[in-house]
């Protein structure tokens, strides 16, 4: 037997942050793309400029800076406060399963 | 900002103890009957007999003991194992919670 574990962030009851948002911006980092981000995630680029764009109003500030036109199409990069927040998340994700981990050995390994 | 946390017990990759379960075994508890829980939850007793059986199934462990017939038209109740486990999953789930609640303090608390 195996415990697992869903955790997001939520703001006026609204989740404003989880697995699926990181996968996004993470993804957008790498590409420099929202476009190529949400192809890897099988979404449209309409689905993904939504999901950003409806963190940004529930977290009240700005995720991504993006870069119009250009021989490749534009491009959108992390605003610091994004990186900042992946961040946090991530390491607040990583020490929250640990610590589950921990608990669940006590409980339920004999 | 606050953090949300939904945590479940899986068995060869299925899931086997949850809070649905929880509530459902704990309210066969109390009424000692499996008709009047499910009532409680808004679902019928075949579904509830049924999540019951798909849990002990998979768990391999008898989670009741059935009464059949007599004045209120049977009862159930709970097996030592399942009161066991229930006592063990509500323990488990109160700690997790305690441990994410710091380890999010940690994180997000400036």
């Amino acid at each position: 037997m195996e415990f697992k574990l869903k955790i997001w962030l939520e703001k006026d009851n609204q989740p404003v942050f989880g697995r699926g948002l990181l996968c996004l911006l993470t993804l957008i980092r790498q590409h420099g793309s929202i476009k190529r981000a949400a192809e890897d995630l099988g979404m449209s680029y309409r689905q993904a400029w939504g999901n950003v764009k409806k963190a940004e109003n529930r977290l009240g500030v700005k995720l991504l800076i993006k870069h119009v036109g250009g021989e490749s199409g534009g491009g959108a990069q992390l605003t610091d406060e994004a990186n900042r927040l992946v961040r946090k998340y991530e390491n607040f994700m990583h020490d929250a399963e640990d610590a589950v981990k921990s608990v669940y050995a006590r409980h339920f390994k004999e």
